[in-house]
C-alpha cells in the first residue's frame, strides 16, 4: 500500500528533531502490521487550503499510479485561520479537491491542530467543527484532532518553547498514537480498497 | 534552510522500516549543527530520470520560496539502468534537469546506488561515472557512494533479504554516514547561498 500525506507543515513534521512527524511515527506502527507500506509526505510549510488544491493532483498521481493500491490523508487548515481566509472559501477548497479525490482513491482527514495563538486558535475550533460537517456530508472520514491536543499542555508547550507554532517529539507523538488509536482511522486502514469511480 | 531531496525510491528511504532512508538520517545529524532545517523528500518510486525532469521544478518551486535559504540534492539513476534507458538519454534528462535548478539554487547530486542484479550494476557503474563527468564539467558537485557501498556486503545483503532492491536500516544508516563525512557535502552544506542568476 503507498499513502500520500498531504497538507501544511504539520504534516511536514517541521520542528521535530526526529524528522518523523507524526506522519514517521503512524507509517513505523502501520508498517509493523503489513509486509510492505511506502509513505510520501507532502506537507509543506504556510500551504493554506487554496494553495494544496492547486498541487495536490499532480504530486498525488505521480507517487500513486493505478496499478497500486494508493490511499490519500489530508491535513490542513491552520495557515488559513493563521491568515484569516473567509471560512466560506477554506470551505470551498476543501470541497472541490475532496470531491475530486474521493472518486479516485480513499481519502481520510486529520483535523485542525491547534496553535498557541488564542485568537488564532478559536478560529481553528470553528474551522475544525465546518470541515468535519463537510467530510461527514461527503461520507469521508474525519477525525479531529483539537480536543485531544488540548486535553493536555504537551502540544502548546511544546510549540510556545520551539518556534511559537509547531510542536516536537512528545507533540508529534501524541498526535500520532491518537490517530493510531481511533476508530475511524483503524477502520479506514483496514477497508478493502474502494473502486475508481 | 530549506532542503528537497529529489529522487526515486531510495530518496524515499523504501525499505527502511524506520521511515527515516538515508535522507531522514543526514537532516538529524545536520539539524544538530543548526536552530532550523526543514527537509522535503521528493523521492518517488521507480522514477526515471525522464520522470523527474518532468516534476522537479514545480515541486521544488512550491517548497522553497524566494524568501527562503532553500537548497536541492538529486539522488536517481538506478531506474533508468533498470530498465535500460540509453546512457545518452540519460544524460540529456540530467543535464536538463541541472542546468535549469543550478542557476535557482545550489544543487547537490548524490550518487546512483547499486542493485543486486549484477547486470544492472554494471550498467550502473557505468551511469555513475558518466554523470559523474558531467556534473563536474557543470561545477556542480557529485558525490558517488557506488564504491563505497559495495566495500562492505550490507547494502546488497539487506536488499536481496528485502524486496531484492532496497536495503534497510544498516544499508541506509551507512549511506548517511559517507555523506556526511563527505568532504563535498560539508563544504556544499557550508557555502554561503549562492545568488540567483
Amino acid at each position: 500500500m503507498r499513502l500520500c500525506f498531504v497538507g501544511d507543515s504539520m504534516v511536514n513534521g517541521t520542528g521535530d528533531p526526529a524528522y518523523l512527524g507524526w506522519v514517521g511515527r503512524v507509517l513505523q506502527d502501520e508498517r509493523t502490521r503489513r509486509e510492505e507500506l511506502t509513505g510520501y509526505n507532502l506537507g509543506i510549510r504556510r500551504d493554506r487550503s487554496d494553495q494544496i488544491r492547486a498541487r495536490w493532483r499532480a504530486e498525488v498521481e505521480a507517487r500513486l499510479p493505478a496499478e497500486v493500491e494508493g490511499r490519500v490523508v489530508f491535513s490542513f487548515g491552520s495557515n488559513d485561520a493563521v491568515q484569516e481566509i473567509a471560512l466560506s472559501a477554506t470551505l470551498e477548497h476543501a470541497r472541490a479537491l475532496l470531491s475530486e479525490a474521493r472518486v479516485r482513491w480513499p481519502v481520510f482527514m486529520v483535523g485542525v491542530v491547534p496553535l498557541p495563538d488564542e485568537q488564532v486558535r478559536t478560529r481553528i475550533k470553528a474551522l475544525d467543527e465546518t470541515l468535519e460537517t463537510l467530510f461527514v456530508s461527503l461520507d469521508v472520514p474525519y477525525l479531529s484532532v483539537f480536543d485531544h491536543l488540548m486535553e493536555t499542555s504537551i502540544w502548546l508547550d511544546e510549540a510556545r518553547a520551539g518556534d511559537r507554532a509547531h510542536p516536537g517529539v512528545g507533540g508529534y507523538a501524541r498526535l500520532a498514537a491518537f490517530i493510531l488509536a481511533s476508530e475511524s482511522w483503524r477502520r479506514w486502514m483496514a477497508a478493502g480498497l474502494r473502486s475508481a469511480a
